[in-house]
């Protein structure tokens, strides 16, 4: 028996799981446009086979070992690294066993599709991960990890990918990315210019930061005017590595549009480490805004990925760093938040921000009567934890009737799970066909309008949305 | 193939698209009743034609070219008029040229349905709208306006209207209302008392809007006490011309109960235009408690609009002014801001006051909960963005459970879209008919408790929240 | 006919109507476990017959009557005493014939469900309640109160409880709990500590209760280690009679973690009645984690039911009470307002907080993701206005796909209600099956993970929660 139902997320009813099932076969074989994530792109500089399952599938993804977490598995049992560099699990057998042993805890969720799904159809797995297959299916994939058709570039090529984008800070030097170009490989991987480092006052180092970038860029960067040229010529190097659009992952969508002299000398506070946190947020909104700018002359898309409350629980911040599961969403203001930047620029056609929300409750009531007046801006898809059957379903109901679907941004994978891209774009596909088999069987969609949808939901927006 | 599918909005399972035509067929054919909306009175008064197919369907609704401006078509170029008479297009066919040729853009929403609905059943079009048939619809639906059965009167009485509402505000002299009373014909046009610009110290001319209030009363308006009593002589005067209700347009639900002393030295201060942002609130959430106690004198329906960030473009209202497709919501409290008005008189059971939201998450945990209690209080239909299949789905969902249905006030199409009256109050129907099918398909609700209330959703609550 | 539909809450489609129902079926008889709720020990322990069936069924229970007050029935005509001893109605059959003829306001309410259910099942009644069948069934249910298979403890024994937890205040003797020990009756039923009255500062009489506290401990409740001392006797004194768990029903989910120092500052500061109300929020979130420590070491289970604006409606606060139906949610944040507490002991294996709300829009942006990382938080069920066929939907689409099945704590009812356990139950049994039949049936979930599932869901996971 397969892992994955055939026509799986599709409608129980008949005549709608038939429609569903037609429209996503329609989009089935499209390639994969990934517009942002957050893959390694040495994997793909060094075409390396990974390691073992377990730091495969487990120990990198945060989707993964929080919940066995969540359930009293203690971190360093499942091989996290400490930062102290205290005793953690090296053996990737064990932690494999933990993880298949408490693979139940995963059962309704996005996570267990995913997996099952890489399972399957990457390494042709037929049994359901559990005690007592754990040791089979870590032996199964570890061999198949060491054929060359499971290096980055094979499975790349296997995923039917057209273009991969990653996402590196202000300050790296893009050496992987050069790597890449240089080796002559026709896989198309590019980068995105994510300037939090730089950009936010409560970054660790963010002065040192700062410093830095006027290194690299031979701008004085302790000036407000020098420090946004070095980020027009960051912003240009990111260009000349195929970058298209720049990230923001801000802990609100707050904007600020202030004169140069208020914005400098704001600059100035906040460089000499003795700020407010109001300071900081203004900082943070007013370099929104001049990010915004810069897009206008460079054609960057912009994303803002708003409202996540990150390393919520300090000890696991202080024992194992960032990004390991303990970042939590809050309510989340667009409204108020984003005016003095839509005032400024909301009305050009040319230029495209990408709004993305942790905070559902914005889709009908903020995001989607935005997205739906403002020529600047595109919804993006579910992020996080709403990338999933139900979330897009949500996202769907709850955004079309105000903003349509030419408002929206096509679908981001958003992962740094290398295998879960073809099951993400998997499940997006069936879950959007799903959504148009409803409107068309419901009469609120032409079925010829449906099938026209399906392949802009599945590739074309993306490409509009990224200038791609 | 019509424009609309004949079964649309029921649910696919066969069983409850049967019960749910039963139920819609039991109420299709029930009077409308339109008890809030924004109709031109002159309309029904000159009972003129409509001038074109643009400036019927186009450029007077916001829901319409707002969605096309978020693509990037200019207002200028829809005909939407310039407040600083710069150039705008003037050939309506130009501007049906530019909606036609974006008419996909409307895929998946309400408007789509709307026009549809008013297309096909109003003007007998067949074909989609697109840029191939523009011209050709242009012409049918310009050739029907030229057509005595197309003028506003012939086509209110065709629509079945049993009671139109349209809202006035305070210093409204209702001439147009006057004229439509003497002219003779027999359709129901009554006036609503809307006094926001006499009301919110926020309102262009406030101070001078107050002294018109007292001019046109012959009340000392620079007085409190006149002020209210000038306040009581127009509502009795809109009472005249038939208003049931009134209507309040606020930002939020803030509601005060101030001391006569403490109200009139507000007053005074709000008028001297020397007040701040919170005593600007106050003020407005104190006329909402004066308001609820004329309500008890004089029994008017009270209904509070609350939520919308207004023109939160600010080059859009600086060029275009207000009701652009702008106005954005945000959260709403009701809970704490309704409490000084409930404490004074949430338990009349005479009163009756109907609650709207722009903030769908108010509705299971505020807005239901309040309604299921108070005598005083009524659950307004989906407003503006949610008037709409999820949106009425997603409130009855959220709503029925806590408060039940006679708690509800029926259906309200708040349109100045006069061809898509039937449209609306149609997916209203098809929409609650489809709810209760679920209920009784369910085992929630007996069938011919179904076939009971889908007559009150349609057409009684209506009457019984207006008081007609 | 019978009352309640056979297939009632399944899916209308037919294969996952026939799977829901096997999976029901598998669930249907298991034992009600009750691990919270407001049942009066005093019925157990005194064994007598209810009074009369609007005893039963409306007086007592704020769900039923403040429907019919939300359309203008008179609280004193429905019976409730009034705390100034003025008239309230005291013939039960003229509260019934209130009841029976507004019985239609329940329509598509899950208190529908309930009553027809006990009447149904309980009573053998097979007539929907109106002012017509009100006093055959008045008479029916009079009689069979008559009949010792009625009385509480047959019930308890026919109704299938393998566990009841009651809620008593710190204070409380525990002599009804006493004196079902003593009786030797079989049946189970345990308290649950409610330190409210003696942790809230703004609670009626707070430091006469923390005297009383003192008096009852033989701690020096003046002293702020004297008093947590005083708190872990009565904890110890509530084991004794079964207690599994303490519950905080606080207005908001906000903890602190003060020194001892300032704790003790801000205890003094609260005891003498001179403090301002965030001084009162601070300690009621000092207190939560004490507790929480307290749990740590004593291993009671502690549950936070956090978000409820009591009593909203002063003049009925003022004539009838607290519990009155006039309690109204509002929203509530979980992220911010628990850091202090998690930090301090959310990594804790062997600890278990659970976590209930008002405010559904917290489950998908905020509880599921605590509860689906930190291992000592599990996700409460659906509460109070929630507890429903939508509401129970509702949670599990938007909390299964981030924290699964078994962060979350089984099935609540949470009532007075004392007839309507086995209806609660039911439906939740009933609506679980439902969204696990449509996980399956879209290939979300294996058909034998889902059966390993339900009686979790029914059964397994409450004991689990409430380490019975």
């Amino acid at each position: 028996m397969p892992l994955t139902a055939p026509d799986r997320l599709f409608p129980p009813e008949q005549k709608q799981k038939d429609l569903a099932r037609a429209l996503y076969r329609s989009v089935a074989d499209l390639p994969i446009i990934s517009p942002h994530g957050h893959c390694d792109p040495r994997w793909f500089a060094e075409d390396r086979r990974f390691p073992n399952p377990s730091d495969l599938f487990v120990v990198p993804d945060h989707y993964v070992f929080r919940m066995l977490v969540s359930q009293g598995v203690r971190m360093a049992d499942l091989g996290i690294p400490r930062l102290d560099e205290g005793p953690s699990e090296t053996d990737p057998r064990k932690v494999w066993a933990r993880f298949a042993q408490n693979y139940h805890l995963f059962r309704g969720t996005p996570s267990a599709l995913w997996l099952d799904h890489s399972f399957e159809h990457v390494f042709g797995i037929d049994q359901v991960l559990s005690a007592d297959t754990a040791t089979a299916i870590y032996d199964q994939i570890e061999a198949k990890l060491a054929d060359d058709a499971f290096r980055p570039r094979a499975l790349f090529e296997r995923f039917g990918i057209e273009l991969l984008a990653t996402t590196e800070g202000a300050l790296d030097d893009l050496a992987w990315h050069r790597q890449i170009r240089e080796s002559g490989w026709s896989g198309r991987v590019v980068t995105t210019y994510r300037p939090d480092a730089v950009v936010d006052p409560d970054f660790e180092g963010f002065a040192a930061n700062v410093a830095a970038l006027g290194a690299l860029t031979d701008e004085d960067t302790q000036s407000w005017t020098g420090y946004l040229a070095a980020h027009r010529k960051r912003r240009a190097f990111f260009k000349s590595f195929g970058a298209t659009a720049s990230d923001h992952g801000h802990p609100s969508a707050h904007t600020e549009n202030l004169s140069h002299a208020d914005a400098a000398a704001l600059f100035a506070k906040v460089l000499s480490g003795d700020f407010t946190t109001i300071e900081a947020e203004a900082f943070r909104g007013q370099m929104l805004l001049e990010m915004a700018r810069m897009s206008l002359d460079d054609g960057l898309t912009m994303q803002i990925h708003a409202g996540s409350r990150r390393n919520h629980a300090a000890p696991v911040f202080a024992k194992f760093g960032r990004d390991m599961g303990f970042d939590i969403p809050g309510p989340t203001d667009y409204v108020v938040a984003l005016k003095p930047l839509l005032d400024a620029v909301g009305m050009e056609p040319d230029l495209k921000i990408i709004l993305f929300t942790l905070d559902e409750t914005a889709y009908s009531r903020e995001l989607a009567p935005l997205a739906g007046a403002y020529p600047a801006l595109r919804l993006g898809p579910p992020w996080w934890f709403f990338d999933s059957y139900e979330g897009i379903k949500r996202f769907r109901e709850t955004t079309t009737e105000t903003c349509g679907f030419y408002n929206t941004a096509g679908f981001n994978d958003d992962t740094r799970a290398f295998c879960s891209i073809p099951a993400r774009h998997d499940v997006s596909r069936r879950a959007d066909s799903a959504y148009l088999a409803t409107l068309v069987t419901t009469g609120r969609l032409r079925e010829a309008e449906a099938f026209e949808i399906a392949p802009d939901l599945a590739y074309g927006l993306a490409k509009t949305a990224y200038n791609l």
